[in-house]
């Protein structure tokens, strides 16, 4: 996407050769309309794809997410990093390894919220070692339900996470696909 | 707001005389069309008020307020429960007791991300005790920014938050007034 390269180029700091920063538009302060363009091209993607429900982890996938759901008309549910004091029902839960933190989260869906009729749409901000969304995945199969498809704002290619999930069978698209950000640099890949 | 008082009629479930879960469509499953009159809502009473953000706290803030920056056409900022290991510089940090949880949380917002200049919309999807809203109005009061106002997504008008917040001055909108849950009963302010 375009745009959004373009706004990486301008905006995203590399912070070190693994971590670009990106908090002034896509996970602290949000640009909306940036945001509505990434839920366009998503739906555009994979909108023909029968697609009933769009599957994100609290926090940052939720805008993108939201905006994919509502291009496609369907609801969209945020896994939860806490299991909520009200949720006292089923819940699915699976562990997540956070690279970043070094520490293993639980995430946690509300059964009711996941059929095995579904056709779901996992998004997320970042695909980086491919653990949120392979935990995502994994509880839509626990319940039953069929995920159509994997959408990224942005995935950093030189990290293992999206060819772990391309060899799993998914069909990922990845709004950005970061090639290195060494020496303070941002490279695309496409881009050369 | 009408069609969000007749979904908590229809979907909403009294879980005691003090909780009220919609996780079915605000705050674990989203439902993005009515997340979307939520955003013309607040920005047709708060929109002609020069607001240059809209701020809220993550998870279940994040989708109402970010539709209600995409309809002012201004950013979002959403301050963090945690923070985050490549926030390095400067943040604000407020502390705001979890009435539910019973615990006392730390929220951040980037010093980048709120200036003095800035008219702040602060946007939340509950208001019980106010505890959150207020941390955020003190973010922003430090920021030298001002609020100039507060949109709600469902206050329960029983606990202290709503009056709390207006007698502190601040114009509060909320879509939804909850007058009490008891008897299993959602009743609405207004309605009788």
């Amino acid at each position: 996407m375009k745009k959004l390269i373009n706004r990486i180029k301008t905006d995203g700091r590399v912070v070190s050769d693994g971590v670009l920063k990106v908090d002034s538009f896509l996970n602290h302060q949000v640009d909306p309309q940036l945001t509505a363009e990434m839920g366009k091209a998503f739906a555009s993607y994979f909108g023909n794809r029968k697609i009933t429900k769009v599957l994100t982890l609290e926090s940052s996938g939720i805008p993108p997410a939201f905006t994919a759901a509502m291009e496609l008309g369907v609801p969209m549910v945020f896994a939860k990093k806490q299991k909520p004091m009200t949720m006292k029902e089923d819940v699915w839960v699976e562990r997540v390894f956070s690279f970043t933190k070094q520490i293993e989260n639980e995430i946690h869906i509300g059964k009711a919220f996941l059929a095995a009729s579904d056709r779901v749409l996992i998004i997320d901000d970042f695909l980086a070692h491919g653990e949120a969304a392979l935990g995502l995945a994994s509880i839509v199969k626990q319940a039953g339900a069929e995920v159509v498809g994997i959408g990224i704002v942005i995935e950093k290619a030189f990290q293992e996470g999206g060819e772990k999930l391309r060899n799993a069978g998914f069909d990922v698209l990845s709004l950005a696909r970061i090639k290195s950000l060494t020496n303070q640099q941002v490279r695309f890949i496409d881009e050369e």
